[in-house]
């Protein structure tokens, strides 16, 4: 078998996963959520300021990825939602297995939106499908607005590209307009939201779409 | 054969390639600089910045790498200097078959110092060897201290770590004794360097450092 096949091999092992952990998803009322980005766009800030924001009564929880470090479940415990930690060890993607036994001591029907947070990587994660209801990609204006060109594949497949640090906007040159339109080029139905959670601007849209989400899932759910 | 006996079978290929490389750098008398950070860390502002700070008449060259588009060899091109865009089509990092590649039509004895600059990934890039005389990581203030510890291994290869974008610490919450920390519990011999090429501050001892890693390499040749 050479390096091809092993791969393809090994990515429809993750789709066979992927595909259980979307339909328990479905059957237990469950909107998971992958957010992917470069290390350092601040999907860990963003959820901070999330789950800070939800009612201590909503149903949420996280599954937080890094090689190394249990940094980011500490940040996002305090706020009193499950959190759990995974630590890939040096691989540098999450895998619908890793999911899968992360999940396996919690009853997803008490778990309304359930976001995971990925190996901070612009590349890899994009291949690995985690059984998620959608991807989201976090792109923020300090990395310069080539790059959905330059990494096609997860801006390909995201529903939602956030722009996020946009307090720092008057401090880098990054042209949000061209940042749209390379978006657009790549995915012409991409949804697209900015914002800044350390200042807060942005934050009642990116609410305004989970809530969206959930009630959509609710609906294909009921029908 | 399974996947770890191929990964290791792949990496076994690359390092023979690596190593010849590397002899052939050292009988040409190239010092080879393999540039790695995240995507949007500012490797190809530093190496427009770096270009336009050498004289026309230095014998220097670029091979930079991205998954897709020209726009860095584009970028790079205007300041004279020989430069090659590998685009790796979807691979997450470069190998040292595509650096050997690309470099066939070039004569190294007429360049002095070559930088690869290597996919935006703090991951995978750090796995394969390209045949150079250093690693550099670039880690940018808008990423945050923890990323040493996050992604252990390529701050551990790195001979040098620059911290980059310092005109905007006054608008993140960075804190740069924090990673100088981080970074010295990974590596406790990195050299490390803090520069803002937008502003210019630090981008001497950045031509500094690289001007004593030229005269180490010469020296290394005539002893």
């Amino acid at each position: 078998m050479n390096r091809v096949q092993l791969e393809k091999k090994v990515l429809n092992e993750n789709d066979r996963i992927a595909a259980c952990l979307r339909q328990y998803f479905a059957e237990k009322g469950t909107v998971c959520l992958n957010l992917i980005s470069s290390p350092g766009s601040g999907k860990t800030t963003l959820l901070e300021r999330t789950l800070g924001s939800f009612s201590p009564h909503r149903r949420i929880a996280v599954l937080t990825g890094d090689i190394q470090t249990q940094n980011d479940a500490l940040r996002l415990q305090r706020f009193g939602f499950p959190v759990k930690q995974i630590t890939t060890g040096g691989t540098c993607h999450l895998t619908a297995s890793m999911v899968e036994s992360h999940l396996a001591d919690w009853r997803l029907e008490a778990i309304e939106l359930l976001f995971i947070e990925n190996v901070g990587n612009l590349v890899c994660p994009a291949s690995y499908d985690l059984g998620e209801a959608a991807k989201i990609v976090l792109l923020s204006v300090t990395e310069g607005e080539d790059k959905p060109l330059k990494y096609p594949s997860i801006f390909f497949k995201a529903e939602l590209a956030v722009l996020t640090k946009t307090d720092l906007l008057p401090y880098v040159p990054f042209n949000v307009r061209a940042a749209e339109e390379n978006l657009r080029r790549v995915h012409p139905g991409i949804d697209i939201l900015k914002l800044s959670s350390s200042s807060g601007q942005g934050i009642e849209d990116w609410l305004g779409w989970l809530e969206k989400r959930i009630a959509h899932a609710e609906t294909l759910c009921g029908a």
